[in-house]
């Protein structure tokens, strides 16, 4: 209430009591201010009350909340439910972001929502900084995954670059940043990780062959990922963005999941800091636990990252926006960077529950010390009994509700866009074994681990016992599991 | 509650009561069972208690809401915020729709996600057909603007057609439809309209003209429009077919918010009877009164439809989905057709206004009978003060709460993404008057009517009283409002 | 916001437009203002977009919201689970209302919930003048349903009347009313009506003959009802005053579902002009359409009936209240008035539609026109078949969810806390026919009037068809059909 | 959904995934079948989900939810506002519990309501025994707070023993317990507390003394008490319990907030054995961190309970019982015991840091051992300086936002409803010092410890520097800082 409401209280209760009443709205005001001075996280988080208040401050503001507002539009924020109002605050946040123009413009008829887009971009910028990317300069949220994010990149750059017709990709078994090149109307150039112990890594050598090859001219970019399922590791961005640098070519990272691993972002900014890096494009369920459906496109040159906000045509859902808003405001920076530690520790935890269930079946983890996120144990002795028993093996995980789990036989063969990959997820042409991965991603708990591992260990006695008259024995046909996990 | 826990209930209360109480909740049952049976949209709208018992079972057979579920994955649909997951039904629908391989496809680990998805896109079929599109033979939602899905569509034809450069674009100027050409990545070729009476109309001369020229193999499609501001008017989409259908050219409808007009969707229906249709987009929120962010992409060939669905690369938000769906729920078969009927007869009440409003001021009402939701309202007078005093009533009307009315002054310039528009606003290079334009949208009510016409009043009497003395007696400079309206 | 953060959010995004929405919230302050100054319903209705703005800053003045509060009490407004912070308004009104002093008395803890109770005080008593009580001095609303708020202005006259055992009360077969008098430890002097015509009217000369009888100093007060189920009608008002006045005896008035019509609120407001009145009580839920568990008492001496609420020992729940402004704000004066006379026109209605299947069927509409609300028609066909065709008329209107239908058959006997009825049900020991009731009460509709009549119908002709060979066949016991509707 | 709408399910998408999803939802029966076969408070708490599912579950049962009802009855559980149907778990529970012949009994209407009615009492009386009192025999919620319920317990007893007028009453200083005497009509008989060492104790040889002078017959029954401000402390109850049973007397036992401490539970466990304890009454908000305005009813002997639950004329809010059985069911006994032991382990850090505290002020903390819930501080270092420091404390306190602490100046009289107390608020005529009171009641927080422990500090050094001077400095007359903390 404003002042002149809080005088007229003061005659109906008591004025002292009404005074620290309105003090107490002071209290809230001065984190919102705080907000809009600093446009940053706030340390400590904010109380729900807090957050629900500044939120229906900004719906108040825009116009198809005017109490007086008259509108002959084509486009005038109705909502015919009043349970999709209430999911969007109410009479609320309608208008989406952006313009025509430009998907971080202000929008005349919304000043709420705009400054919800503002703030939130903001927001989200100060936490990729505290998350290791000092130098990032620039990003936006975009309400699109993060696949077709990368589309969105590499639609912007052939505007730079009409005449190339490659993306250089060290290859990752992921569908959706494959089929981002596809749809974009490039054509993936699969560079084959090598095998350094038990790790996938950049081949840079080959990288480098391949650009002479075809001539930096002709390549629209180099895309490369942090993020990956284990035996493959972060791809060696030090290095990459070095040879972009050099031969003055773009490079695109695909970060998935990587704001939650201080390694990822490390290995971005270091890669800024040496070599060239254009965009990196993180996914916001994945590292900030909203729903799915948002991406945040950051790089170090604001220009460039405006250009790729004014390529996306019309307006977009403030969905995404709102979801990861109102997230960083209730956890604060400080609930941020405890879940991250949190997360950390419990990737210890599961390396050292696996190590041992590993060795109690004849199995070993696998070393891949450069993946913070994602552990892989080897299936050897299942399969020496059958390709179908490790294939049993995710089917029963999956009927067990353990869900993320893979399991990755040896010798799969998959066709995508035309492309046809032998190995198909395990990264490369020919792994040595089959494996099972699991990771450690933010908001697990370590209850998560010990179910895992009690019924994982369930699953492989049953699978010995009943030795290959198991495989015969699941009347259902097996839900697909080795797919799940794919953005 | 089951049938065990109902005969529980019945040792606590009256066996007799309970009973009845089991008999209502099949009622709800019933309902549901209707829907997923005919995945049409039912004709009587449910009440809010059968929506919401109906979502909530979808959210419940969804992994993470698994009582006993542990997650080891990179993506577990972990929420943070329970502000967050109340919004999104809470435990619930976290998991957004599709796969990496495919938006329409089904997801392991949310059985009651993909069931969502699966029926509201079968539930916009049916209202597209109800709409007057009987013929059509798929749809999608798709949670990204109608813009951005228009160069989904570019980008999923041009591995069709992979020489093609061009899209043939009768001119409409609204920003986002041109952009969505250019973020593909092809070179818009724009044909001017002609005027016919007061209309602008399809120069289908032009564009055969330019088929020739260009060669039919160098373009990727014709792009038309149905739904657009008066004094353009749809266009010929039967001819448009039939030329496309000559040339074996495809033939894209930006149809942005034409479901709520019958003459927008005849137009569609009769293009795709007659000649050749291969796809057409429309806005979720303009067409069905949910936030910004959604569009159908529909088609008459479901292969087609399915193979842009596929070119989604990644999950998508399920956000739209979830709110049109609660949406036609709401309203029924029924209601949404009484929306539609109310908006037409609110069109002739708008109509019929203004003429009286227009002659009233010395001014007069265009006549474009073949726009069905769009008006224009000559402003000669005022252009004759100065071309200043035709913007200033731009922002008198902002500032007086009437969103949606745009003014559009004579001889406006501009350059988007590289094309130079000369009399942008107006679809025409020298259209011969300014005016103002009011339409009457779904959701329209007889006070926006009457309120709009006494503001629009107000304002003609007072910059006439004022003369020229008004232009310059506005301190804060004029918001842009022309600008608005556009998606 | 506050105007420092409404211009901080000018550097973010366009002032004119951050101008507009601090304008609008401005409009929204206005009605608040409004209702602060006036302590009126106001004449239009809020939207909820307002309503919840006011709740919210209501809840962040009590002090379990305060953001730096430490509470070492024993009774801090801490709660446990999220689901009830915010059925209550979240963060808020979770001290309930009044004090152990008085349960109109303000917290010094809560600003918020005192400043609702008194609001919600203020705009009710305001409702009850523009319902037809003008002269109303005072009124509170408790969270008790309506007999025992009875009981507690029972209680406060007991005294100032020490010596007093009985209690005049013109029988009315309602349990919950006869009951306050018991529960407060007096005895309950039962007058039986007279029959005049068809409907069942005070008798007054019994009245007085029983105040002479026992001696008036011995007497607490009378006990007259306005709204009953017919053919009993409202108790003869005026004339109960003017003996009481005479006698120098209190009245209580029980009006639990008076409010409604205007004929039971003439009644009490000529009562008070020309006799006396010492309190009157309404039901919360039968008249404002909220959840039951509230009433109001309310009087024309302030004093009286601030003794009244002196006479609640501690603090009170505030939901009842909360429940009522929210739906008072909603509908505004003028939607409660619309409600009202739509009220009125379908008793009008259900009258005429009742008249004609009562003839259909050989019965008739019992004439009782001093009875704004309940219609009575007789069922002397049906119980010339037996007794028990009668009551299964009951269950079978039971089982189709025909609910509020009561049928009164003849001659039944009960015994109420020691004293026994004769023809209970029926306010009379021998009324000369058996009915059925129904009644026309606030928020009823056309489609409920057209359903009972059908249903009814129906169920009759099954009854007929069937005859005495109906009555045997329900395998369950008939639930108890003919008590439902009270309170 | 029921079993033939998972089926049809399957039929759009995948089988296996929709039978994972029904068996998610066969879980949550699981849990919900558990509770209504034990009528136990389960041991786990169950998820918001299973919560809400349950309450939906509950709400369309009940007949205003039915999709086909039509009402015709004066109360139809009709709801006008929308945003308080959403508060009451939306079409739901609209209906209150119990009916005009007891509050505890099945409505015919509301199969839900009454469900939700039992199972609440129900669980309650579980989690009594779990807190001590094994012996417990029958309980019910009643929307009263306990004030109120005290007086429904004595008008109750008023039935069984028709000439009694005074109620001993050992006193303790707190408003509404004294007034539920008054309000029911009776004459409380003050009992002076003893002094032993610091703690003030029931005076038991008075206390027979009283019964002996008045003759029992004359007297209703014994009104004592547990929790309490120290340095009063719980009174004797089995002493008490064992003259009640001597002289055949009935003993109701004002339990406000002594759920929470195992001490004041045991002994009512213990009067219960060794003598007589015909009820105790709580308050749902104190000890169970719901809104304020709940009250249990509860005894050893089922009748008499029933006997009062019948005294409840009408119908009742279910509010209170909705918010208990939620936060119940949300904790679990586990949760509700793990609240309880902090509660105990607080009360130990506060007793400490008041003690350090207070020596370094030269006060002391008042030993009182048989306290186990509140604390007291001497003030006598401030009394020395006028006893206007003492009450400026108080509002020193309030204004820093330290809720719920109280000082107790010397020599306060107050008169209530006729009886006039001297040293009003310290239970005692003449204690030898003012003192400060704090409380470790369940919910408190080490935070909320350590914040009062400051702001306390601060103040007392404050007042020590101002001296005298500090007295005069308030322009604002202080709140009444002292009578928070009532009922």
């Amino acid at each position: 209430m404003n002042s002149e409401n809080f005088s007229l209280s003061e005659k109906i209760v008591s004025p002292a009591y009404v005074r620290q009443g309105s003090q107490a709205r002071r209290s809230h005001e001065q984190l919102i201010r705080h907000l809009l001075e600093q446009g940053k996280c706030p340390e400590e988080g904010w109380s729900e009350s807090t957050i629900e208040l500044f939120l229906n401050e900004l719906a108040v503001m825009d116009s198809n909340n005017f109490l007086s507002n008259c509108g002959v539009g084509e486009r005038e924020g109705r909502v015919a439910s009043s349970l999709v109002a209430r999911r969007h605050y109410r009479f609320k946040l309608i208008h989406g972001i952006g313009r025509s123009g430009d998907i971080a413009a202000v929008q005349p008829k919304a000043a709420g929502s705009s400054l919800l887009n503002k703030l939130t971009n903001s927001v989200v910028l100060d936490i990729l900084k505290l998350s290791g990317v000092q130098k990032v300069a620039s990003c936006f949220v975009v309400p699109m995954a993060t696949g077709m994010s990368l589309t969105l990149c590499f639609l912007t750059l052939r505007h730079r670059r009409p005449k190339a017709r490659y993306i250089i990709w060290p290859r990752i078994d992921q569908k959706s940043c494959f089929k981002a090149m596809i749809t974009a109307g490039f054509e993936p150039v699969v560079v084959e990780n090598v095998l350094e112990g038990d790790e996938l890594r950049t081949d840079l050598e080959a990288v480098e062959r391949k650009i002479e090859e075809l001539g930096a001219e002709n390549i629209l970019c180099v895309h490369s990922t942090t993020s990956c399922f284990a035996p493959r590791v972060p791809d060696r961005l030090e290095e990459l963005a070095t040879v972009c640098a050099k031969h003055n070519l773009p490079h695109i990272v695909n970060n998935a999941y990587g704001v939650q691993s201080s390694k990822c972002m490390h290995l971005i900014q270091q890669g800024a800091r040496v070599g060239r890096i254009d965009a990196f494009v993180q996914s916001l369920d994945k590292n900030f636990m909203v729903p799915v459906g948002g991406a945040i496109i950051a790089g170090f040159d604001e220009s460039f990252i405006q250009e790729i906000s004014k390529m996306y045509p019309g307006r977009a859902s403030a969905s995404p926006s709102l979801d990861v808003l109102i997230t960083l405001l209730t956890l604060g920076a400080s609930g941020y960077k405890r879940l991250l530690s949190e997360r950390k520790e419990i990737y210890s935890l599961l390396a050292q529950e696996l190590k041992t269930l590993a060795s109690a079946h004849g199995e070993r983890l696998l070393h891949t010390p450069h993946n913070p996120i994602s552990l892989a144990m080897s299936l050897d002795g299942l399969q020496a009994e059958s390709n179908k028993a490790v294939t049993h093996l995710g089917s029963m995980l999956f009927t067990r509700q353990v869900s993320g789990a893979r399991v990755i036989p040896l010798g799969k063969e998959q066709t995508v866009s035309g492309h046809t990959f032998r190995g198909f997820m395990s990264h490369s042409e020919a792994y040595p074994c089959p494996y099972l991965n699991a990771a450690s991603a933010v908001g697990i708990t370590r209850e998560d681990v010990t179910l895992c591992i009690k019924r994982l260990d369930k699953c492989l006695k049953t699978l010995k016992k009943e030795g290959t008259a198991a495989k015969s024995s699941s009347p259902v046909p097996p839900p697909c599991q080795e797919d799940t996990g794919e953005e």
